[in-house]
């Protein structure tokens, strides 16, 4: 009955702050860089999420959408992309 | 004298756990998801790190891979990789 095949796929999804917000963690960073001679600027700190959803491509691009955008992250401060592959048949089979 | 051009370059540094180590973190963010009703499996909650490094191409490469193997990230704990882009014109300009 299924128009798409049911299969598990591999999400990442990154949030970055908004580029108008201050990052703290990415001065400290930055800081503790130039403390050991490596010059770097405009360091920034953000979060990569990686997770596995299964289900028909077009309900899980729905899906990950949703947890992107609502759940993982702030849209008040920070920008969130995702990328979706299928995962490599081991991580099926391991399960 | 120099034989490749200084430039402003965009690095991305993507830090995750080793899969041979816990993530309560990402336990948390899995469980949440699950109290909203969405469900996901194998959650990991990695870092995501960007800044802007200028110099020669080689020899950013080689100060950027110093950085995340041996400041950015814990190589007992962690995988690390990274990206490496001239950065916008613009950013140059603004600089």
């Amino acid at each position: 009955m299924s128009p798409e095949p049911t299969k598990t796929y591999q999400a990442k999804v990154f949030v970055t702050l908004k580029p108008s917000i201050l990052d703290p963690q990415g001065r400290t960073v930055e800081r503790a860089l130039a403390h050991l001679g490596q010059q770097a600027s405009g360091v920034r700190v953000g979060k990569l999420i990686e997770l596995q959803l299964e289900g028909e491509r077009g309900d899980v691009e729905t899906r990950l959408q949703d947890m992107a955008v609502n759940v993982l992250s702030n849209p008040v401060m920070e920008d969130v992309r995702w990328e979706l592959e299928e995962a490599p048949v081991q991580a099926v089979a391991g399960a």
